[in-house]
Parts: structure tokens; sequence; C-alpha cells
């Protein structure tokens, strides 16, 4: 195979993480000394520094401890091959899953450090509340309030470490081995696999160009009982797509009717490019009796302001809330007080008005671009909705014209192309559809796109 | 009852938290803005505002959603009666389990932010490798070398949420519901909560004042066949023991003969207050042959830099850690990459051998003086090991001249007196000794000290 490790440890590693399509994030690193994947480059988990094997490196004997039977849950995707191909330098990326670090506000978040250090340097270094810092959870209730959530009072959330903590606080908290979940097809994988870990079966509730089918959707539940129903109602990763309100008030009431949790994650709904999306099932339950007692949100910085501040919430039942905020004393103990207290300050300082603002502008521009030359140089082969926020472009290969209709056929073509992309089957729980490709916009340049997008068509 | 909360939820999350015996990490609040608390208080979790209480809150339906069956593995306490009592003004506090605050080197913590912030903004903000942002890694393998452990390669550690999220990261990657772990008897209490939360059986080792019993041990393992034994060798919470050199020697070996994996946590090792403490288990683990393979090491820079931070590491086989790092993937994605390339920057500096001499001397005056003022003030009445390091005197009420020999009487008889410590019966897993006591010297100056000391014999 000519695979450059000998370790046979790190190829089992090489495997999992490729599994998991860890183009998203956090990022691989090729072994330089932390550096940022150079723009343009695609990096994998898997790419990981040779250092393993360095001769001098003491002879290891094989570990023969079983592992936990849980992980037989996760299961190493068919696509790692692809990505075995990857890495050559000179591709224009569409892989990845971040924003953009040109657009972080640095200044900002400098700022808020140093006010932390200097008004409450105890605080901001000493262990905390498991449930998160107090002001910042005063300043994200205000936040969520600016957003149309007025009565989300500050002790109604937790502060997670991410909201990837949110997603596994859920699980253990919630998932017995066996238990049902409802996640949309396709959904966020690193959800999939994190569920997985608790032992969960996942359904998938198809979705359009409106987010999920709510008809479909209230069928499953019906004959499933699911434990909870995990959505991304806006801009979703990794179908862009932006629920129609008629749907989020049959969401929450359904909801109701079979007595059903809800799990809402919203990490895009901020980064919207025109009219802002319609309100959050967070902000409509309050307008369907009954729903909010079976609604948990999640909310993070990671997409509007840091990915590196680990910062992420929950909105849930108190009850919920209690259980969760006892199985993260046991997983962290508590999300970092310094990035807490910056955030908090950040918030404070009311820049980020101004900083949405940016992104949006930003990704705006380049989800038109890339649209643009997508229908320009893909024509009828290729088949999207427009994007109206967040950082990804969902599309569906036709065949029209006798074109390529399987999304890794395509992205083995486009590599030797010099692009790239993530074929979309890898994102269905269940029931994959292999013409199906995600592309991010968020972190190349309009002329790179418009570069890129030639490359794929021309390997179409 | 007169319990302040009228939500149930919280009365649940109330049991819950006393139940694990808050008063160690993380801190609760009282509700102030995130303030500390003030020194002397004795805070716990379960002491949170009386927000929920609030009139004007919507009335909210019970939550139905039944819980993971892994949450009926957690128990609670026996002693959160005791604590109900607790939260008086004006007593001076033995409970923490935290460092002193007022030793926290804050500006070179705040060079160090700032450096990261102007070095390499993109990196320190945007998403980072699961294993840990790689210079990073190199600062924790040169520290761990200072201390004598030069055969750690950067790529042979990966970074943890605190070593919190290391214990997390093994209770998920290696146990399965009906495993047995072993564990000294006493232990961490999160340790144990934790390792319960993943379904673990576990066994308890018999302690003395050169930490865990190893004829006792290796019977236990020959007997038992655990997935894994945890020990805090140096100066463990709440034993503040210190394994001898022959001790660990023999951990080793037997690691080695029965094939059994050791996970070595060492928060505290770096805390000696004379000669240096034998070398870690991880240090030793060099010298005899195979038993690298079988060892695990936590560290964390909470006790020694900062709990805030939330760093920790784990090094451990090489197949492990993949696996580790892959459920950590889906457990908050990374450790804050702010909070990462501030620590770097702070161990690059050279500022930690400053840090470690000047917390060293400040918490050996304090045990020194605790130590004086327990004989003096208790006499014969109580035993224990003078503390050689870390934050914790460990003691057995012996009865003597018919005085109180129950931990949970003198704490109750303790706080009418304005002094609080923790019995130490909860800290065992199995088979408590009702006798015991942990007294934390590190967040008290001498004066109160001597104070609280006399008030608990006064108490006796």
């Amino acid at each position: 195979m000519g695979f450059p490790y000998q370790s046979k440890g790190m190829l089992s590693q090489y495997r999992y993480r490729l599994g998991v399509l860890s183009t998203d994030p956090p990022l691989g690193q090729t072994g330089g000394r932390g550096a940022s994947a150079p723009r343009g480059m695609v990096r994998f988990h898997g790419w990981l520094p040779c250092k393993f094997a360095q001769p001098n490196l003491p002879a290891t004997m094989p570990f023969t401890t079983p592992f936990a039977d849980r992980l037989n849950n996760v299961e190493t995707s068919a696509i790692r091959e692809l990505f075995k191909l990857l890495g050559k330098p000179g591709i224009i990326s569409f892989a990845g899953g971040f924003p953009d670090s040109a657009l972080f506000d640095v200044e900002g978040i400098r700022e808020a450090a140093n006010a932390a250090l200097s008004n409450e340097p105890g605080a901001a270094l000493q262990y905390g509340a498991t449930e998160g810092y107090q002001p910042l959870r005063e300043q994200i209730a205000a936040f969520l309030a600016a957003k149309g959530t007025s009565d989300v009072a500050p002790d109604q959330l937790i502060v997670t470490t991410g909201s990837q903590q949110a997603l596994d606080l859920l699980g253990k908290t919630l998932i017995s081995p066996g238990d049902k979940v409802i996640v949309e097809g396709p959904t966020f994988l690193a959800t999939i696999q994190c569920f997985r870990l608790y032992g969960a079966e996942l359904i998938s509730a198809p979705i359009d160009g409106e987010g999920v089918q709510t008809d479909a959707l209230e069928q499953l539940i019906a004959e499933h009982k699911p434990k909870f129903v995990y959505l991304i109602p806006t801009f979703g990763n990794p179908s862009g797509a932006m629920l129609s309100e008629e749907r989020r008030r049959r969401v929450l009431e359904m909801a109701v009717k079979h007595n059903t949790l809800i799990v809402e994650d919203d990490p895009y709904g901020d980064l919207y490019f025109g009219a802002p999306p319609p309100p959050s099932l967070l902000a409509l339950s309050a307008e369907v009796p009954g729903s909010r007692d079976l609604l948990v949100y999640c909310g993070s910085l990671s997409k509007v302001l840091s990915p590196g501040l680990r910062v992420g919430w929950m909105v849930g039942p108190t009850e919920l809330l209690a259980k969760a905020t006892m199985c993260k004393q046991f997983s962290d103990a508590h999300t970092s007080t310094f990035a807490q207290a910056t955030a908090a300050h950040y918030l404070k300082a009311g820049r980020m008005p101004a900083t949405l603002a940016k992104v949006r502008a930003v990704y705006a521009e380049r989800a038109t671009c890339m649209g643009n030359a997508l229908r320009r140089e893909l024509g009828d082969a290729i088949a999207f909705v427009q994007p109206q926020g967040g950082l990804f472009v969902w599309a569906r290969l036709t065949g029209a014209g006798g074109k390529v209709a399987d999304g890794a056929e395509l992205a083995r073509r486009a590599i030797e192309n010099n692009v790239a992309f993530v074929p979309g089957a890898p994102f269905y729980a269940a029931h994959p559809d292999h013409a199906t490709l995600r592309l991010s916009f968020a972190t190349v340049g309009v002329e790179k796109i418009e570069e890129g997008v030639a490359r794929l068509g021309a390997a179409l």
C-alpha cells in the first residue's frame, strides 16, 4: 500500500480518523509546528507527522487491553481510500467545515482577554462552576434576547466546551444503548458518531430544500418513539437548508403532540446573507404552548467569533440541564474560565453586531460567487438550492448529459484536477444519497472559488 | 425542610451535586456575578442562586423523557444533609480542593496570552487538532523531560481539557458496563463518579502512609483482573500520601506480570515541600522493561499554574491514545486552542520554575502550620502523616480520651464552631473508613489555619 506509518497503532488511528471524515473541525496537522493549513490545502486528521516512524523510538508491545464495547458502534468509512489521494499541494479546497480565520476579530478578543485578566483574574484562572461562568451566562442570555428569544434566563442555560460538548452531554445524559434518535439525512457527521458512541440507533429523516420533511418526520416519530429528534434547522451542516417557519411550527407542535424531545443545533443561524431566517425553534417555542419544555437548544460562538475559545451553550428543561451539568462535572469539570471570561467581556463590549455584519458580508459574497460559478460551469449536471446563509452549498449530481452522478467518483476526479470537496454520502446515518456533495465556500476567496469550480466543471 | 428552591428539577440537581461532594473543583457560585468565594467561605455546587424561584418564570411541565441508564450508577451521598448546614458566614474552610488563586502568575499568563494572539492568532482562535496544539505538546514533553521523563515525544501525549477529561476519555475508551477498575481507598471523588458513569465496578485497594499497599493491590489484580488500576501515587487527593519508590517499582512490575494497565494521575507531583518525591511511575517505567506499554500518565497545569485554562495531558500507548483521540473528537472536538497556545507560550517563556518555587514555599508553610496546630490542638485524638507535598492533610480520628471518632460527626460539630472540612468516608469507592477526614491547607493563610484548627480542637 505504500502507507507511510510503521506503527500498527497509528495505522488504526488513521483508519478511524478518516472514518469520521475529518475534513471538518478540528483541523488536522501536518507536523509543522502546529501551523494552520495553508489556504487551499486539504488537511485531514489522518495526515499526521511521521514521527512515530522514527527509528530511534523504542519498540512497543501491542496494546492488548480490550477497548470498550461502545467503540464498536463507530464505523469506519468507505471514503477513507479517497482521502489517501489527497494532500497534494496546489489543491483548492471546498472540503473544510470551518470559518475563515482571516475574519477573526483578534483585537477585540485580545482586549476582552486582557479585561478579564485585569478585572477578575481570580475568577478567570480559578476553577469555576460547572454550569458556566455567571457573567457569560448573562451575556449569552442577552445575546439570545437580541436575536428574538428574550425569555431565557441566565440560569436556564449552561456553558459547554463548544456545542460539540452539548451533543456529548445529551448523549451521556439521555442515550442508553439501543435508544433511537432521529436525525436529518444528511446531518452533522460528528453528531452521528457522538450519539453512536453512546449506543444510539439513528433513524434518518428526509430533507428537501426547506429542511426536514415534517410529514415524514412525524411518521418516524410515531413509528420509532425516539429518545429525541436532532435537527439543525438553519443553514445546517452539510445541507445548508433553512427550515421554513411553517415547518418549524409543525416540529414544535409534533413535539408536544408526541411528547418528544427536540434538540435544535444552531451554530449557523447568525450567518444569514439577506433577510434573517425564520425564528429559531427556541424563539418560536414561546408561541407553541408546552413546546419549550420539550426543547433543547445548542448554540456556539465557534462559527461567528472563534472556534478556538470552545464556548458553546445549551438551553433546556431544568431537570435535563441539572443532569447534563452533573455529567459535565465528570467530563471536564467546567469549560475554561479563561475562555469564558474572555467571551463574556467580548460580548459585553458590544462588538458582536459589527463582527457578525462583517462575516455575513464576506460569506454572502463567496456563496453568491460559488453559486454562480456552479451554475455556469456545471450547468444542469448539478442541482442545488442557493444557500441563504451558513458555510455550505449542498448539491446533487443529476447525471444530465451523461455526466458523473456519483459524488465519490467526482471527488476522485476533482482531486486529480486539484480541487477538493466532500462527497455527501457519509453525512447520512442511513440510506445515503450517493449523488450528493458538500462544498464549503467559507475559507476560499472569490477568485479561487471561480478557479476551483472551473476545475470541478472540467472534472465532471 | 425550608429548602429554598421551588423547582423540583433544581432540587434534584441540588441532591446530585452535593452527592458528589462538590467542595472540590469546580467551585460553586452564590449568584453574585461569578465572584470567587470569599476566603474562608465554604461554597458548594448546590448553593445556587435562587433565581429559579423567581415568581415571574413560566411554570414548566415535569420532564418525562427517561434519562440514560448509566445515570443510575452515580449514587447520591449520605453526607449531603451535612452540607445543608454549611454556608454561614465567618467559617474557616479547610474543605476546598483547589489551589490558592492569590498565587496565580496573572502577569505571566497575560503575557503568554498576548504573545499567542500576536504570533499565531489564526492557530490560537481557529479549530485545532484533537490531539492537541503541537507547540504545547512539545512544551509539555519538555516539561516532563525537566522532571525526569526525557523519553516521551510530543506525539506520545495528547492534550486534554483538564486531567478530568483524561479520566473521562479513559472511561469512554476502555470501560464497558460491568468492567472492574481498581482504585485506591480513598481516591479522588470525581474519578469514582466518572468511571461509574461508564458502568465500572470499582474495587478499592487499601493505602497506608506510603500509599497503596502493593501486596494487597497485587492480590486484587490477580483476583479481579481489572480493566485498569487507577492510582494517584504522589500527594494524592485526598490521602496526600507519597508512594515509596520501592512500591512504585512493584506496581510497574506487577503491571507487566499481570499484563494490567496502570493509570497514574499526577496533578500534585510538582507540589513537594522538601526533597522531590520519588520518580513518577512514568519516569520509572523506563527502568522496568515492558511497563511503559502498560502505563497511562495524566498530568495537568491546574494545580501548579491555573485550573481555569483547563489544560491537562495524557501519555499512553499509541493505540490507546488513538482511540482516546477519536473519542475526544466527539467529546469537545479539541481543548481550547486559545488556552493551549497561552499555556504553550507560558511554558516556553521559562516562568514555570519560579512559579513552582513560589507555590511550593507557600503550601509548605501552610502544611507545616496545619500539622503543628493539629498535633497541638487535637493531640492523640488525631493521627496523620505530615504531608510532604500537595494540598491536603488526610487524618484519622483515634477516639483517644473518649473524643469523637466519626468524621461526619466531627464535621457537624465543627461547622457549629465555624470551621469546615470534608469527612473522609465519601472518598472510598467501597468499605469507607468513617474515622477519616480531609483538611486542605492550600487556600488558608497561617493565622487562619491556627484559628481554624483551634476551633476544630474545641469541637472535638
